[in-house]
């Protein structure tokens, strides 16, 4: 079994932000020589998300304004979390509902995906340096 | 370490469905030879997903409902997505909610499941093909 | 390639809890001996979830807040899975929501963890013994 690991750094000069890192992950998988196997991508931070769906802009203004209805960043003071001087229970909220993870298939050293299947950090809660994991296992 | 890969096609009738996908996944398990290991299913579209829940039709019915409350199809104005061309932004967000796979454990070459757990590909934008992945590793 | 499977059971005094899982994960991983691979952590149960967040009491309490919100518990004729006899389908969405399972990369012979990375099981519909199985596969 062959097994590999790489962290991806974000800091985005937004609170939240989609981000595609199917590049990424790409490179991650090339250089790790797995031909056939698993790849892992999960945020390593609880006030972020790695999930997958479609690159285009109107979506992803649509899931910003979706989530903010879900679990509004204000008033802060609506949130327990918040009490411990945090401003960001929401970001964990968001986070939960978009997801921490994805697993995705490697079949003959590519990523096994549909026609529209890109991988995407989401932030919610930026302006600071932040982890995605990539891990790979395989043969 | 044995890998396989397999594909399942559905063509829904109705936009919406949920088909209960478990004993395709079990087909795939025993082709694949694999005794130990992991199952990865999720769907290739964007729009679609991959669950595990109760095979019981009110509780699908409250699925139903429940998701076309928190992420109604109509109008179609409301959504960014929809400006494309698309209508179906709706579809992408309950997708995001029901989640785009799940990771199963391969026990003495069974699906390592609770009593009550089955799988399902959850359609959101139906009536056209569309494919579920089955990939399976261990030894 | 190694693997293992262990089962973690519950029985929570209350229908709803959060309870950190993290060393009880930690400890499967040490007894597997594995030391690059994959943790695969779910619920058996389909009314209860097995997720990613902070441990932090103020943050649960929200958690709580907004899927009762989201779902709630009453009325229970709301609900048609309800009208089988059960008194559990708002179980069976906030399951959904928080998640069934967690896929944690294990490197060094330690789960591959963010700083704040603590694993939970979540039960929505408790006073009963339930499982979270444990299953570790790598070499």
């Amino acid at each position: 079994m062959k097994s590999s690991r790489k962290e991806l750094w974000f800091n985005t000069p937004t609170r939240r932000a989609f981000i595609n890192i199917t590049r990424q992950v790409e490179a991650a998988l090339a250089e790790s020589g797995v031909r056939e196997g698993l790849v892992l991508v999960n945020a390593m931070h609880i006030s972020a998300s790695v999930f997958i769906n479609d690159d285009e802009p109107g979506l992803h203004r649509d899931y910003e304004a979706w989530l903010e209805r879900l679990a509004p960043h204000e008033p802060l003071d609506q949130y327990r979390h918040n009490d411990t001087g945090e401003d960001n229970a929401d970001a964990h909220i968001k986070r939960q509902v978009m997801g921490r993870e994805v697993v995705v298939a490697v079949t003959e050293c590519r990523l096994d995906f549909g026609p529209w299947e890109q991988i995407f950090y989401g932030e919610f809660d930026g302006m600071r340096r932040k982890r995605v994991l990539v891990k790979i296992i395989g043969e």
